[in-house]
């Protein structure tokens, strides 16, 4: 069994997190920090784990890593940056959730968060932990970047194209939809139920920080650096997330053609399920499940390709996918722990 | 006291033009019709109106308008076209929110309906009614055809851009997120609150039927033909339309120019509200309004114009809209019986 | 026009009383105080606001009431207490939406509120503002102790039984069920969209501070200490409160006799509509209207009644009966500005 | 691996079954059946089941029982009565989640399902398919009759307070909260997402056809006739239900007494989760596990026990239930298949 530990073990993606651990057969969790319920039972503070595990939550100290193979780290922006050198002094694996090691070039980090990367030579270790994308990369990585949970949607949906010349890099526009869960759990006004409950709205268009990871992993699939307009939106819903993502043909191209070179490229992802022609994704058929469900239509009319691609945010978007992160690392199956269906309805 | 008939009045459109008319102070409800429940109270079938209206559903038969001076026809698709021109026989006007007069060709029709028009004559009569656009028209018309939900959303948040040379009219992307309610009140499968709750989808890309609607009004404003694509996606909420619309810039504008622009634009419409430069539309804040909130947004980096538009599905979108058309009809103020402010929380 | 200002109008209850005095005939808007947003334009905090009015939030001063003929009062608990009898000692009316008069004993509130009731020479000329029960004192009045949420559905739905001799007064039940915006507008854990999405909670079973009032009004009316148990329930929607009441009969009663009863005592009260036989009360059928549904139903094989009660808690339930008391000190007809019938769907 | 069947494959029932069971570790689906989707992939009805089945819905017939060695039956009521015995003649076990044997007196049934009971014989060997009351019979029955979801959370609410001597059995009323999808998948209007969103309402009051069920096993318990008020509510939420259960002391008794009481009862019930003291239960914390939390409060002032019950209905109170009765039947581990945790958020 691999000594697994969750620092910041409390938030959604933590509780995620400890829900997958709980039953995969070759995890063990040997430590959950949360400094908001430090010392209380993880049962008292969620309920929902009655039964499934008998743990406290405890502070997160320097040496939480020394007794854990692999270290989850669920913390906010900017925290995770300056413990990871000290956590990988050991033998013990990290598998950052937060966006502190996504960007490869600290001055895009910098541009985009506000703060400068002081963690560059921790960072240029660092592996993003895409499994369609760096297989190879994340099995031998001693730290993993976790992808966003919009960047997962928007570049699973968009990387086959990346690697043609089918398409204008430079028409594209990813509409995505979030449930709410994605905002975390810190009680905030417009997170609350009455201020969200029955509104859909966009925020942060065209400035919000996941584009330059988006842009970053397409760039590096294309051989040339490529923009995008992305477009956030909260949905009434508590998980679930669709990108509906738009780009020019420069050449004829049936739907047809396009099923079946989707259908190539990702033949042997496990948790990448291509759609019957015609059929478009929908949040609810992935629910609770590691699955991105992509479907392709083709606007004929405008000579436009039309993706959609839906996840569970907190599991192919967070937890489930560093969870596959760890198996790829552990070297055992991929899909271990990680196997539900969808959860419909 | 103006007599006004509802065809069609238990669908959740007939069902908000009864509430929008009972409190309406120059209109006096003196049919309304239900197949499904014909010899029925109003109240008893809709116990939300129960105190403010004391009548029953009756039959549809062809002598509706004779007592009418304003009708209003909620009916299905492809109904209303042939029971149009006996009504407008007399002196009675009609406001059709059906699909079945709002397309000036019958070609385009047939192409998008999948059924030829056989109503032309009166067809070429049908002023398209969108008081933004064809106010004065509408105040002659003796029909009218009630836009759809969808289109007004986009139409608003486009036609300032369409006499103006600043952007690329091949560019058009309009990604749109409705409510359950816009499906209408027939029970199906797909609009089941297990299936539709917690999920979040696409449909009909490429290939929706307010495609077409949308294309005839901002062409005529262009000048040309302008064709867009068109998203529809399924919200779990039960009222409200968001349209995010994306268009490329052919030259540099900033949000200034384009807030000022959009100001001078709108200035005198009662129901158009530019929002502040940085915020968003939100459907909560228009929920049972006839307001359509507009934000506006400009991505630098890609050159992209971002609009969000925001409306009640049933209100702007329908019922509401419907309203405002039979008070120019009237002579009367546009506002009147329509001046609720949105309804938050 | 009456001069009307709302001490605390940033909160939900604050809100909704804006919304109905904004488009109130008879009523303007003087003083409208939040710390929160002291200086901020009320359409920029509230943007469903924009159009309907042109003002900023204050802070709140004891001067507060000189401008002002009607003062709502939607402050927290206990903060309201020591603020009215310096807003009374000019002209000023005031109707206080908290709990803070609507207790008539000081030994009571403090066992349930935890604190002693320090104004009870105030408290001594307070009337419990619910017009179905105290109409001739609401107009007189010049401190309105306005009804909590539960209290209006329990007591208007128990009233008429607490005057016969049909009912064991000791076995009365309320099982109420509420949505999440009577939790009120300040963030907090339990009310955040992912907490209480998808989520049905009992909480402060036994214990809830609506008790007390409850059972004062009931105790009134039966002329002897009635004791209840109520058990209020968190509902995943935003509005609407629905009250399930059990109480055993002592003789043999048959619906029609209860039916018929109901409809007595009710027949003058413009916001009580007594559902008919058969039929249960629905939040929705009452969202955002003042009115009361009391749906009737007797369980024969346990010699039962079953009362269901359903209202919008913040339109019956808090700022749209503040209204009515209004219009009941103003004089005027009492449905003034509170004429909206149910918003369904 | 024991072969198992699912006759009404394709409803909310129907559709639990098979997530459950496609992960079983000791069962193997051969039989799927459907009257609408017969000849149909699994996954191009339910998406959501892509890359964890492979096969069509078929159609029933009278041999479907042939090849498996448990054969479940989530057919409509009535339709199962008279396909049981058919289905019994050779080695196949029958676990049916339908009304149709649950209830021991053919009279009762007669009287509450307004239909004869016309398999009197197979009725008398049917096992009521609750393991916490009859785990012993149900090891050894070729015939479960599953529990209704209702009757699941308020009789393991109540059933350690039925042989005492503690309580009057007289006074029991059960306020029970269900989630939409306990209604099936067939589309109607009251199940129709504009219908039910935002809405609360009670229905089938002092009528519901679950109440016999309940009587029948607490009166078994308590070894006299036992007559109670049950009401159930339709809740704006896909999965959940809450019962709130009222039963006046006949004595005096402290929540400490009561808790340690209701531990010792199902101190070995894999699935029972007695709440800390003061916790009060919450469909949320069980959704879409095997789990019923129970929570414990008593009234002091009115001597009376306040009992909530929570359970997932689709799977303690249907699916999982099932499966947790065919591992019974099996010998093997009773949690096998249902270890997952509750999912929150």
């Amino acid at each position: 069994m691999v000594k697994v530990g969750i620092a910041g073990a409390s938030g959604y993606t933590g509780l995620e997190l400890i829900r997958l651990l709980v039953k995969h057969p070759e995890a063990q969790i040997t430590a959950l920090t949360s400094e908001t319920y430090q010392g209380q039972r993880v049962a008292d503070v969620f309920p929902s784990l009655a039964g499934s595990i008998d743990r406290d939550f405890s502070s997160l100290d320097p040496s939480a890593a020394e007794d854990c193979d692999i270290l989850f780290l669920a913390l906010p922006h900017t925290t995770a940056m300056n413990l990871v050198p000290g956590f990988l002094k050991g033998n013990c694996r990290v598998i950052d959730l937060s966006a502190d090691f996504r960007l490869k070039s600290p001055q895009v980090f910098e541009t985009w968060y506000s703060v400068p990367h002081n963690q560059r030579e921790t960072l240029s270790q660092a592996v993003y932990g895409l499994p369609e994308l760096h297989r190879e990369q994340i099995r031998k990585a001693r730290l993993i970047a976790n992808p966003g949970c919009y960047p997962t949607s928007v570049i699973l949906a968009l990387a086959p194209l990346m690697t043609t010349d089918w398409v204008d890099l430079g028409s594209i526009v990813a509409d995505s939809k979030s449930g709410v869960s994605g905002a975390g759990r810190k009680p905030s006004l417009t997170t609350q139920f009455a201020e969200c409950n029955e509104a859909v709205s966009a925020y942060g268009l065209a400035t919000h920080r996941h584009t330059p990871e988006i842009e970053q992993e397409i760039s590096t699939l294309a051989g040339r650096e490529v923009c995008i307009t992305f477009s956030p939106h909260l949905m009434p819903m508590t998980r679930g997330l669709l990108s509906t993502v738009y780009i020019n043909l420069v050449r004829d191209l049936t739907l047809g053609e396009l099923d079946r070179y989707y259908r190539e490229i990702y033949k042997n992802e496990p948790f990448v399920r291509i759609l019957n022609p015609g059929a478009f994704a929908n949040t609810h058929y992935v629910a609770h499940s590691n699955y991105c469900d992509i479907g392709l239509q083709i606007d004929v009319r405008n000579r436009r390709i039309i993706l959609t691609s839906a996840i569970d945010n907190l599991v192919k978007g967070a937890a489930g996918q560093a969870v596959q992160n760890m198996n790829l690392m552990l070297g055992i199956d991929e899909t271990t722990g990680l196997d539900s269906p969808g959860l419909f309805p």
